[in-house]
């Protein structure tokens, strides 16, 4: 039998998606299908064109095509979920909450339909929730559905952190526990730069003061650019992923996992330390936490239901 | 004396401008500076800081900011120029040479002021004219002053032969001269995949439609998009000619280049093959012409001379 | 079903094999096994984890493995064959035919044995008889057995172009047909520099000494060496037809393949252009050969020939 | 003034020697000059050659050239030594040390004459010694003097760790002080996977076998290969201290380094974190130590001190 090229499909072509898109191209991890609603196809179409025209360049054979239509995504091995709107002036968050919740549902079905098999990334917010709802009505297993959020925010967490020891990214690590953004638990204790406690190399104050830039990270994007949110460290964080999926790297992300009594929860979606291989989410790591830690985790958890409450 | 890191300023903040400066990051060409008028200053920022967040993830060490302040930019190596206005509905296209013209102009003043021994590198439109007005305006050797148009055109052409082989890009060249677009001459004599020529490969009659789509390949991202124009595989097309110049590989590059007789043209900026390296252009190479060939490059040269004329 | 890592043996664990297996690995093109004869099985080891303790400074998530047990092979979908003796000082040409022969037949037995459905790609010389015989023994189809040898050819080819034009080895392209080194027919008139045939930038001369120098160049290095043969190449181009395979990049490679007609021979394995993708040689490509180059041709068959009808 | 490719000479053109000339060059981080003695010229330019060859087939423009004449050293940025002899049985190791110090002396005057700003990476056993006689013979700053040990130790720790809990090495850091292989002081709390302290994820008994491993890592491969020893590992460990130089990563790499009262020692190279950029190492990163670890760095600095004594 043939080998055959990998197949990821991204169902979303804004600038997330097609950044995603043009990502896992250029590492050659596989064909791409950059999906979005029939009304945006000839966008979705350009953009992929415009990436495919980039590869003769940069030497990557990877087809990518731009489509609405969810045969085209047939056979997928992993589907990533951008798609979703964004929460706008005057909308409440249950509106939010139930137009994306709408959204993951018959996107789901489709991915169900033509690629029983994948492996499902879900990017869109509230990603915790939205997660949950993909995994529900997916009916897939709950290793074949994970959410993104912690690598983009131990991501920030490193660069700010990289920034103010004026060292290689490469060397700093990060470590949160918990929600997306103001809901996310850092743990500090377990950061590092060169394998050496931050604790021990930045002044308490400092330290604080670069958490909570981080947990307002995403906001800090929305206020610069104006219009419209980030998307290229999102992009990448998703690449990650995808990349330790398809090359069964089992590496050590924190990822948005379903819980079964790890961390003394269950049914619900949460952000924790997991390993990442051929099978999606191959382990959930547990830790003993702090009391503070636990409590931080708690209101993690809060927040996450209150908005699964939102669902109906 | 410590070993620097080489820096590159890309000004103009767009989607061409931003996805240049994240390539020139992740390659680790060097720090990047992306420069925007002073009422973009903020998203300029926000692409800036969202493209460093993604660089723990990708493991790229290039610091990236975003400004207004061309201080900045100080002893940049390099300088990309993607600033200028696209031609909107009911302008005529002289007033877009002669808006461009007076960019191009007070952009160039800045960059030679700030650094005054970096090569520029121009993809403004119409490119042929803007490269020539940065050139007389920045006063510097015509070697450090480059445009960029054929090695996007030769990148289409590519893809459309890829596709149309089922084979490698890898292994598929192109070849063209003169101006960029429409304007362009196609050497499909010079065309091979996997050394062959494509004439032998490609019925006569489907590679002039390979041709004629790439002509237009501009024109087709900017219909399917329908708000705007391509800017992934423009990114790609630039950053080969950074990396070039940056690790001096001399490559053989179709450049927009100053013309001193070459190709019995004088005083004027031109698509010829070139050789690129640490020194910027560093040779224009001659090819003997067929007769049709030559009298497609005097269309192109009568093109661009059209548009110089305009130039006040 | 689980996302599986790709595997790829190695059999031989001399310089060539161990640099094959080392850059398969770092390019994570999937799990590497390097077998060789039980009396070497510790060195083999040694070599093995050497390079598996480069993969943390690397970043290259690939298992290398040393082992005489061919079980350790099973469901290769790539087995590359390196093994077998060179030519010593007072040997025969017959008796290196017939021992390398000896190998190919019991490595080959093994390899079927526990990898019915793998690609074998064969570096042992006299290449072609060598790469025949293993066709032969394995039972598998044509596509499936491939030999290595015009990939390293145009390696040095453009290596000794790429200096004396003094421009970037990426592009310059060369073309090979026939047998390896001396009896291979270069195809000068498909060879460019920029896309700009050779011919027009090198004097014939000179052009024709750089051809003999590729002719020779296994000798040139076996003479510098004093003591072996050249390594770094050779593996470079195993892996680069590995690669191609492993992610069905179709590329245009000139390999040893089996001809049934093709070129007017039959029943034989002979360097020509091929696409090779996932299934192995996917087409062999037909030129119209000048009639030296069909003279030329006939002797590489002629070559191949008389060292096929050593085999007993 | 053009932009000039990087360089970088190493010296010796044994395995080590050779691999690291390799991996430079394919990072395209600058043109690389093997050095041997006149009487390897050959051999060393035969391998220099047979790596420039793969280079049109992995697309680096590097050039590698092997000498045994310093003069093609002029002006490199960096300076690798990998030279000198290996202990032989029944040799003392006193004799080692005098004759490897020896020929230090000689290949420092050398390097200094010809490149009298470069920075110099010292491989050579025994390290710590070695780098202290490049140090004195040089009278270059102590930041342009810098021995390799602890990049590698690490490796190998980690390449242990990622097998014992099957992850990905990128995963997995270590963290050593001290001299090499046996002498060396293992901070094994400083040590993660994914963040996560190894001691809550690996019994300490099996911890304390993974640090013995490591302590005889070296040994290890030797008995393997029967004759000779690592080179794989070495060569990239060298490597990732070349690219955060060359690039000015800032990297958090232990290195061996000249102390001057730092952790209570000084006019002694010993293994320690360092901040390794642009300008060799820019800082000595000083930790508390807790009793035992103390006791080990003093043990450490005794052998060092007694390896010393020896030097004449």
């Amino acid at each position: 039998m043939a080998i055959k090229r990998r197949k990821v499909s991204v169902i979303g072509g804004g600038f997330t998606g097609a950044t995603t898109a043009l990502m896992v191209a250029q590492k050659e991890l596989g064909d791409v299908v950059l999906v979005d609603i029939p009304q945006m196809e000839n966008p979705t179409k350009g953009k992929a064109l415009d990436m495919l025209e980039a590869s003769p360049v940069q030497g990557f054979d990877s087809n990518i095509i731009g489509t609405s239509n969810y045969e085209d995504t047939a056979d997928s091995d992993i589907v990533v979920i951008t798609a979703g709107i964004a929460r706008k002036p005057g909308m409440s968050r249950d509106d939010l909450v139930n137009t994306n919740a709408k959204i993951m549902k018959a996107v789901t079905k489709e991915i169900v339909k033509h690629s029983p098999n994948c492996y499902i990334v879900v990017l869109t917010n509230p990603v915790d929730a939205m997660t949950y709802t993909v995994f529900k009505e997916s009916g897939f297993p709950k290793n074949r559905v994970i959410g993104q959020s912690g690598v983009l925010d131990t991501a920030r967490f490193r660069t700010f952190v990289s920034q103010e020891l004026n060292v290689s990214v490469e060397d700093v690590t990060g470590f949160v526990l918990g929600g997306h953004g103001d809901d996310m638990v850092p743990l500090v204790r377990y950061s590092y730069a060169g394998g050496i406690p931050l604790e021990k190399l930045i002044p308490a104050e400092r330290l604080e003061q670069i958490v909570e830039r981080t947990r307002k990270g995403g906001g800090e994007i929305v206020n610069l650019l104006g219009n419209g949110s980030a998307y290229y460290a999102p992009a990448a964080s998703i690449v990650q992923m995808v990349e330790a999926i398809l090359k069964d790297k089992k590496r050590i992300i924190p990822t948005i996992a379903y819980l079964e009594g790890e961390y003394g929860y269950s049914d619900l979606y949460l952000g924790v330390p997991t390993i990442i291989g051929g099978d999606g989410i191959e382990k959930i790591i547990e830790l003993d936490l702090t009391d503070e830690e636990k409590a931080g985790l708690q209101k993690s958890v809060d927040a996450v239901k209150s908005v699964m409450t939102v669902l109906q």
